[in-house]
């Protein structure tokens, strides 16, 4: 098998597996008990905080550790919508493209008489920091854009945006998911108030994530109940995963250079091969890029049956992001990027890690321009096209 | 080391531990993508949630997985009250001793305009059909009534109350995080509309409840995002959690009449040595009660100092709630069975489980006498009053 799907999510490291096993078998108390066993538990919660932290330039009590990215999201979005209603300050600019954690909590937001402005993101896929300044506003609460765009794999100018905000005197806000493990984050340098992380997208476990809040900022809570995490996120605290989570962010940071070296290496060589591909087009930003993100447009190609010739030589591949599989409505990144819906349909994202292998690249270089070519010769219209024989107009 | 304390979490069994890891080794794919890897992760999640509904009596589409009991119990009453809403009715009916995440959750509704009627629970700490039969009103839009008390161990009449709620037509949430497993559940036996489970508290994984909703009941989404769980619940499902969750809860199930047995005979036993202590009085319902829970109020100890005692003699107990640890408010469970401030914060609760065994109960019995008889020692007042030399009023 040739797993090509590492955004959708990743194989658990080892590291993972061991730390919350260890964690299952015999840290496994309550830690908000007071014996041993609970202060073991306790200690194990409040050292991942601390290591958390530390990979994204944060003190341990910024830290708030969640179900995964989606819940760090609607926290972010929905408590720093509240500190702005409190002033009176209902605009949030964000972005078109941001995963349906962000656009779906802003929808909710705008029935509660919020004002949401979706920057357009051009067909490179990004958005520039001098578009971020021309839209706030004296009454924007919140600016929530994200690090990387999980289909398309554009790279946001995070920095920029960041000085921006604070410049302004806005709350900022990235859901850095795609980004976690892949790109450095420095919460303080890179100016940013709010920022969320999913564990099972680095090769830790699913079901935890992390909020991570500026001090001083309030976190309005989405699950009420007990006093843990501060106040801010009820429900006994799921020690064993956070504890894998912090395993597998500290080793992916800590081989962040070489991973990128080698896997953007790898998708480079399948850029460069896929292009090659008549009626091929990339998706999103070419230079400023993900480095396992591969994402390509295929003309005249049903990019659900394009995975599942793809799965019958064993390779696993996406069309778009998991989350919104079984869905039959088109991309919103790729609309966003103004492609059309039919070639939108014919979208293959290949997300590599540093699993993957020159081996790999040469398996998918080899499979896909095949199923291309042959999903497009049993389409009449499209043979009729690439032999030649008339104009096609989309 | 004597774990007694398995209502604030459990051990892990052998089985969930085995089903969580072989999935995360094995089937940890993205359920929602389309390659055999995520298909086979889909058929793991769908298989646990048939598992999971079989031991309630649930059909699987009225499972929503969720990050545990506190979230379950936020979406099922906000849930509730956005449909009673939407009929303007805005009463709730509820009980003085629920768990913090229902009491929260409730307060919450308050501030947003809802009127919260919290029944007394009298001293056996328990509520009656009629109690509940006289406090539902025409505009009333839920019941929630907790199966079991997690302090003092009180089993509920859940299917009566369920059976009045049904005839008047109102819907019935139940927290059942402190039944599951080990008391039987039938959602349509009991008229249960709304059901609330927890897997850590059954020797399941943490970080992963159930939330049953009764067909045709709407959920309200907490996490907005992607199209899991039916558009109820975003975030990529913890498929190696859910499953490790089926197995630990079809094993509790599987063995739940001979764990009765053995663990209600244990604590009796418990009970029994424990009320030979002067001024000891058992909390809770003395008949109706959960089989592992041992709450006694010892007046003339401070509860955090017996607990320290008994953790250096190995005996892991808590006082009330470990939700609540930390906190130097005295239970508001004990408080609503009648208990003074200062005898609620001499509590004592010791919940087993079948791991347990007679040399545990010993030693308990061993040790919880003489370290009440230390800290009363050492209090001038308690010495005189145990020596017969004043007369104590509390």
């Amino acid at each position: 098998m040739i797993y090509a799907d590492n955004a959708a999510t990743t194989k658990m490291s080892g590291a993972a597996i061991n730390a919350m096993l260890n964690c299952m078998e015999e840290t496994w108390g309550n830690p908000s008990s007071l014996y041993g066993l609970g202060q073991r538990a306790k200690d194990a919660l409040e050292e991942a905080r601390e290591r958390l932290a530390a990979c994204i330039g944060a003190s341990p009590k910024e830290i708030t550790f969640t179900s995964g990215g989606s819940e760090a999201d609607n926290q972010a979005i929905r408590s720093a919508a509240a500190l702005g209603a409190r002033k009176g300050k209902r605009h949030i600019v964000s972005t078109a493209f941001e995963h349906h954690a962000v656009l779906h909590a802003l929808k909710k937001l705008e029935s509660e008489g919020f004002e949401v402005e979706l920057l357009p993101v051009g067909k490179l896929g990004t958005v520039t920091a001098q578009q971020v300044a021309e839209a706030i506003r004296e009454d924007t609460a919140l600016v929530t854009i994200m690090y990387a765009n999980n289909e398309i794999g554009s790279v946001l100018p995070i920095s920029q945006i960041g000085a921006v905000c604070r410049a302004r005197g806005v709350l900022f806000h990235t859901d850095a998911v795609q980004a976690a493990g892949h790109l450095s984050i420095d919460v303080n340098a890179q100016s940013i108030d709010l920022l969320s992380l999913s564990a099972h997208k680095f090769h830790g476990p699913k079901g935890v994530g992390v909020l991570y809040a500026r001090q001083g900022i309030p976190l309005s809570s989405l699950i009420e109940g007990g006093a843990q995490e501060r106040g801010k996120r009820a429900g006994t605290e799921n020690v064993p995963a956070i504890v894998g989570m912090a395993a597998a962010l500290e080793e992916a940071c800590a081989h962040m250079d070489e991973n990128t070296a080698k896997v953007s290496a790898l998708r480079d060589r399948l850029i460069a091969g896929l292009s090659q591909i008549p009626y091929a087009s990339l998706n999103g930003d070419p230079v400023n890029r993900l480095p396992g993100n591969v994402s390509f447009c295929f003309e005249g190609v049903e990019g659900e049956s394009l995975l599942l010739l793809l799965d019958d030589r064993g390779i696993c591949a996406s069309s778009g992001s998991a989350c919104t599989s079984g869905s039959l409505d088109p991309s919103h990144v790729l609309l966003s990027i103004g492609r059309p819906h039919e070639v939108a349909h014919g979208s293959l994202r290949l997300s590599l890690c540093d699993e993957n292998t020159e081996a790999d690249v040469e398996a998918i270089l080899n499979a896909v321009p095949e199923i291309v070519g042959y999903l497009r010769g049993i389409s009449p219209l499209w043979k009729d096209k690439l032999s030649g024989k008339r104009e096609f107009v989309l």
